[in-house]
């Protein structure tokens, strides 16, 4: 993933939450139509409109050859003119379409932006799908002119399946909480199912909220928020060319007001934005390409965050660890091999101890007395799989670092080799 | 693979090169046997004795948790003792073993020095196969008493057959160049045939010459013959717990003599092995896992290798490249964004040309003018796949790279799920 992310704030638990369906932030219009884009007859696009008076933060790959939506949603972020609408594609990713892609995007944009009485510079355009295809600029249109016309409080369900590609759930997270009698609500949407790490299908998501904040505290909010959720589950960097999240506050009268980082309610909204993220996060992992099983990685007692990932890229990535794991095979020598592949000077067979669950494989020098091969195939087993290396430091500030991954079927290979055609 | 490397020179050809088949190295006499280490019934053990007058050289893997055989090979190099022996054990590869492997290649080196006169120190150890297991020790003596009965001039075949894991072909190269009359012979047999990047499995190579040379001049030349091949295939660092290449030079009176650095001979000898090294690295590559199809990938105009390596990486390593080159799927896409994910501040759309064979795919900032479905297709269709990127750089002095990788298939996953099972 690698989003970008800048701040670090500790963490504070959200005083009430009452799990009830929401099923609208007021102000905020959704609308959904099948321009046909796929091959599929589905819908294909999507668009969300919102008052000017709302907070916009967003963060996007750092792909250097970002996609023309991504470049265009980003110039249009830095505008005076307040954002008021998103559009969203899916099918074709608007990526490698050079001076042509951007020209399509200033187009649609510029034509939705009739439609609806605002500027081009007021629209956020977001794409995904194939990269290197050109969009078909007619389907477009006739979709946007559908789109105007129902625009109203369709379901974010619906909204959330408009923008899937390989995925096999569409993936939405509401909730609300209630502080000092005011209700704080968030809705999340986001579309994401590639094999988390090495390579991750483009990952979009949308975060709407009724809360009145400011950009530059909801700017520290969404970093830290991406930094706790989406850059989790990638480990070595990757990032498609169109990867983006996006965060939008639009309050009204009733509305929590988040005044300054010493607020209570900064706090809480901080959580609650980390808790939607984590969870929409969660469920793009839970739904990699051709996936049976869950990994998480759990790394203790090493001081620097750059070497934790450093190991996990090693191990979530490693082919041979992925395999095994769809096998329900404990090879456990593959992550033991891994973790030394990493190459760095302070792993010695002697400092670690590696568990799969809560079975000790490796005990610091050897083999845990406790393993045999039948307990490891009962772990292997599970569908979901906990690797714990655990780092003798006597640094007690040395944290602990998770990772997502999943294993690698040979449904990911025919998912892959199949998706255009 | 990442085997170390410290040297650069420049290459000269051999002058004069025969291709009949060469028999044996002068005073290197080889022995395989089944010791049962296998659950297949086939030879399993490779027994390489050699005068104690030879020349020898090697690099080892740098995987933090190297094997217990590399962790005593590399200690036995440094003794005063001349080495005169290497055992080679595949199916157990004696890695994540703790004090106990250690404890298992002081046994059995010892137990074959008694058997050959020489000392324990004199034996270089190397294993291959699965992590996380101890030695059959009884199975390793009961085979050692058969290696020492058969030596004797058996072949290189064989001896490249024995050492074999996942490889679904044996490794073995051979040449022979005369020189001023004077016949100049190399042999190398490799094993390896995992996936290239990013996980390679245990790369082993050794490779003889009846060259007359010292061991600083001859580690030059492995040094360099190493990171001209086999650091080649391999684009991110990744090693195997037990990777090994070992060079070794028996000479005898008729023996071509190396006297130094500027002495012609020295690059020849120096072509020569790099010309094998190369030849065994392609075999790897040839024989990956599953693998249907070759990939080579060239960058040029890029004026850091490291630069060049992280692409590599990227493109190389990328589970959605690997697969549309299987399906034969012209996803031109998923390349030119594994390229941007590489994050380097140099990379923009306006200053490379991407192409697939000869087929311009990108053109310094759009989609290659000729470029057709119809004609991707036709490219990706076949066998071997070169895709070549370059950075339109006005400085003459940057350099082309070559790397090489393989294409992702179900039976690379069928394979590596099942290698214990």
């Amino acid at each position: 993933m690698a989003l970008e992310k800048n701040t670090n704030i500790v963490m504070e638990k959200s005083n009430q939450a009452l799990n009830y369906e929401i099923k609208k932030i007021d102000g905020v219009k959704l609308a959904t139509t099948c321009a046909g884009l796929k091959k599929k007859k589905r819908d294909d696009l999507l668009l969300i409109f919102f008052p000017k008076n709302s907070t916009v933060s967003a963060v996007f790959t750092k792909n250097k050859l970002a996609a023309a939506p991504v470049l265009i949603a980003k110039k249009n972020l830095l505008s005076k003119k307040k954002s008021c609408a998103i559009i969203v594609n899916s099918s074709i990713a608007n990526a490698g379409t050079g001076k042509k892609g951007l020209e399509d995007v200033i187009f649609y944009t510029s034509y939705l932006a009739k439609k609806i009485n605002c500027d081009a510079e007021q629209i956020l355009p977001f794409s995904t799908g194939v990269i290197m295809e050109y969009l078909p600029i007619k389907k477009m249109v006739s979709g946007i002119n559908c789109l105007v016309k129902e625009l109203s409080y369709t379901s974010w369900d619906n909204a959330s399946k408009a923008i899937m590609t390989t995925d096999t759930k569409n993936k939405v997270v509401k909730k609300r909480v209630i502080i000092d009698g005011i209700e704080l609500k968030i809705i999340g949407i986001a579309k994401g199912s590639g094999m988390i790490a090495p390579n991750m299908a483009t990952m979009l998501s949308f975060v709407f909220t009724n809360a009145l904040i400011s950009k530059k505290l909801q700017n520290i909010i969404i970093n830290d928020s991406v930094n706790k959720s989406f850059n989790n589950i990638s480990v070595d960097g990757d990032t498609s060319t169109n990867d983006s999240y996006v965060l939008i506050s639009t309050p009204s009268d009733k509305s929590l007001q988040i005044k300054n980082k010493d607020d209570k309610n900064f706090h809480i909204f901080r959580q609650l934005v980390i808790d939607i993220s984590k969870k929409l996060a969660r469920k793009i992992v839970d739904d990699g390409e051709g996936a049976t099983k869950l990994l998480k990685l759990i790394i203790s007692g090493v001081e620097n965050k750059k070497h934790c990932k450093i190991i996990a890229s090693k191990i979530c990535n490693s082919l041979l660890v992925k395999t095994a794991l769809n096998a329900s095979d404990p090879n456990i020598g593959r992550i033991y091999s891994a973790l030394g592949s990493s190459e760095l000077s302070f792993i010695k067979k002697d400092n670690f101890i590696l568990k799969v669950n809560d079975l000790v494989i490796w005990d610091k020098g050897k083999i845990g007395s406790s393993y045999s091969e039948k307990k490891g195939q009962y772990e292997f087993k599970k569908k979901n799989i906990v690797i714990k290396i655990s780092f003798i430091n006597k640094d007690s500030s040395a944290d602990t670092y998770e990772f997502y991954s999943c294993d690698l079927s040979k449904e990911y290979v025919e998912i892959n080799s199949n998706y255009r055609t």
